[in-house]
């Protein structure tokens, strides 16, 4: 990869939104946007396609690796642990294809190859890209949900196993805040679960894209809270003594 | 209101985001990020909340009102027209509720009015707020499709409509770029079809909203296109004549 | 209307299909179907086409009189006065269309009037076929959910709505046996629900499918149980106190 | 199993239900019921439920073994070759869990197995319970989609997939006509598809419930269709030539 907006200084461009977000949410507060709907009575943590193509290095995914390592990985370590504490569920999206030949019509890559370079993720065993990063791999019977497009929702049986189990908020984290992650946020509530980004724990390839998706994400679609708040709030509700 | 985003100055972070967004691109299509889907056999033009709220002065929701006046609802007109003028479905989406009191478990609000401020959206007869704007309105038996949350599809029959009439291009326009309009973009693209934002026709409240929303369409989600280009597509296909 | 099966002698296959379900359900018990989800911990009641085309006599639609006015009305009566004492949600779903001309791509009829007489259905306020019956007509801003094919839940927001409000359990009530009420307990149960066909509130125009689908129903998708023990539930639960 | 009703004389109820039908037809014609939806301009071909548990002998979803072995696998293989020969998607539709321990809040059975005996259906691959029978079995990078519920649709990606290569019509095979195949049709229908039942290739474990749901399909929800007639529709269209 020749280019890398990683080495870029992306100070300007942050500190221009940073100024814009600040007189936009002046205007959304005054309108009554950017409410908060608060954490709900049964929780569960959903990681959205931190596999190995965007957890790792060198591939068409890869997301920035200084926040998926020192923020991303470490925030998701201590949610699932708080999660598993108490009987949360803990579910791993990613994304895979049983057939990556645009051109066959039994292919389920559907038309977002035209968009965006999907033919490596073919759900094979010998294919280490779609599966969950080692070192927030599921245990113990995790799910690990296979979606197709970009929400852990679309053409998915997530809804309707939340609701079996009668979740009302859903903790989000993973890449990309520019398109799974903010199409899932988006699912949930139009599904009618609180979502929650996870504020440390989502990330990208473009910075400013965390930071403009976030803000929407705040303003309009789910709450966004830190680490520490969302850990506290998995260990205020214990599954396992109801 | 007090607050008003379109009398400040957005030239810095338009500028700042610009520019950002020309190293961004950069990395994309050297990934194989923002292809185009192109344009299918069968379009439908979609228009999401270009209701009174969204499009008129002195309302919570009202948008840009020079965007809407002089770009929106004329680029709206000319696909309108177009698209009636060749058999193709013209739907206007737009957002309202049958009971607007959040505490009673009968209302059909959900968890949404926490975040955003949908409690004038009564689905009363004397009500205009959620009526489709007069300059854009429905003709000719033309579907008005009531939504509850951001997306045209969430909670609505669009999907299966289109697929029963064989739609398999949707044109979109309408407001907000940062919220029921991009959603609209990933719900298609989720459920199979080519999702297209009509560039001009795309608003919001705030103007770097619309620039970097349809950034992250052109990269991920859908193409963005002129309002020439999709009139021009609309006159190519007459389905009066199929 | 020259035939009406409501006038013939059902006693003979009434009673070959009993014999037979006796043996059939000999085969599930020993298999390990047939169990029951039993009622959860928040219900709420919703009717399935319980409007005038269904409920008073004279239309294509209209069922089987005799139940409609001894069975299912008054049952239905019942239920609703229950789950109105105890601030449960109470949810009408009719059928009806904005556009009934089959012939225009803008008409929201889809494709199942060619199998099904479904064009004097128009949404209009002077077509009174859709419109519920007045003796279990909705009040005090209940729901009216209108749907386009068999089941409330196909491109409506119920499942969305249920989750947004933690219902958990869904007691059905309605006609037909043979299409809707079905299509509505299926599509419960795959959303996650527990679903509840009301054995005296379920109605169709022939007699045995009331029979065969309710037994189908208790085998695989869906608890069938008596009036009096829904509203005994109904009134164990009362959630103006929670 | 200690009891077969295979074994035992199901001409009393097949006879008594031939004669309520043809007085229930009467009425479904003269007011409207049973028309037919006719075959489309692109079909896929579905198979339900044919893995082994339910198409082997010896286990509690084994279903009719006469008509498993003489009809529906030698129908399955005549559609399978003609839709292949002319380039029609072949979809394997099956039921498996990740996790079936019913008390695990990570399990995906969701409510279901309170009903129905699913806690052998574990996607693992020392299971042959919920593999495709060998002899239907899939080719050529067709899809097979696990699903968790009656229907083929229900939290699957079947419908996006379906959209997005542009079939309007699907043929369904497969068991049980009871509970999944039933299921699919009318989500089919709901979706905006045509559906055809084969009819030869749906099976049950029961006789009857064969025969009255496929009267109820026909004259409700889908078309019933022979496999001559399906296998003449397929080689009608051929794909690989647009």
């Amino acid at each position: 990869m020749s280019v890398d907006p990683m080495t870029q200084d992306w100070s300007e461009v942050e500190a221009a939104l940073e100024k814009a977000f600040s007189a936009a949410m002046q205007l959304y507060t005054e309108r009554g946007f950017a409410g908060q709907f608060g954490f709900g009575r049964r929780p569960a943590v959903v990681t959205i396609d931190l596999a190995n193509a965007w957890t790792r290095p060198g591939n068409v995914f890869t997301c920035d690796q200084r926040k998926m390592n020192e923020e991303i990985i470490p925030g998701v370590q201590r949610l699932q642990k708080a999660a598993r504490a108490n009987g949360h569920p803990v579910i791993h999206v990613t994304t895979a294809y049983q057939n990556t030949n645009p051109k066959d019509p039994n292919s389920d890559l559907g038309i977002w190859p035209a968009k965006s370079p999907l033919l490596e993720m073919k759900q094979s065993d010998d294919n280490e890209l779609w599966k969950i990063d080692s070192r927030i791999a599921p245990i113990d019977g995790e799910r690990v949900i296979i979606k197709k497009n970009a929400s852990g929702f679309a053409g998915t049986d997530l809804h309707n196993y939340l609701t079996s189990i009668g979740v009302d908020t859903v903790l989000i984290t993973g890449v990309t805040a520019s398109c799974c992650v903010r199409a899932t946020v988006q699912d949930a509530l139009a599904n009618g679960f609180r979502p929650v980004a996870v504020k440390e724990c989502v990330g990208d390839r473009i910075p400013a894209a965390v930071q403009y998706n976030l803000f929407d994400i705040n303003a309009k679609l789910g709450d966004v809270r830190t680490v520490d708040e969302c850990v506290d709030y998995l260990s205020t509700i214990n599954m396992r003594n109801i």
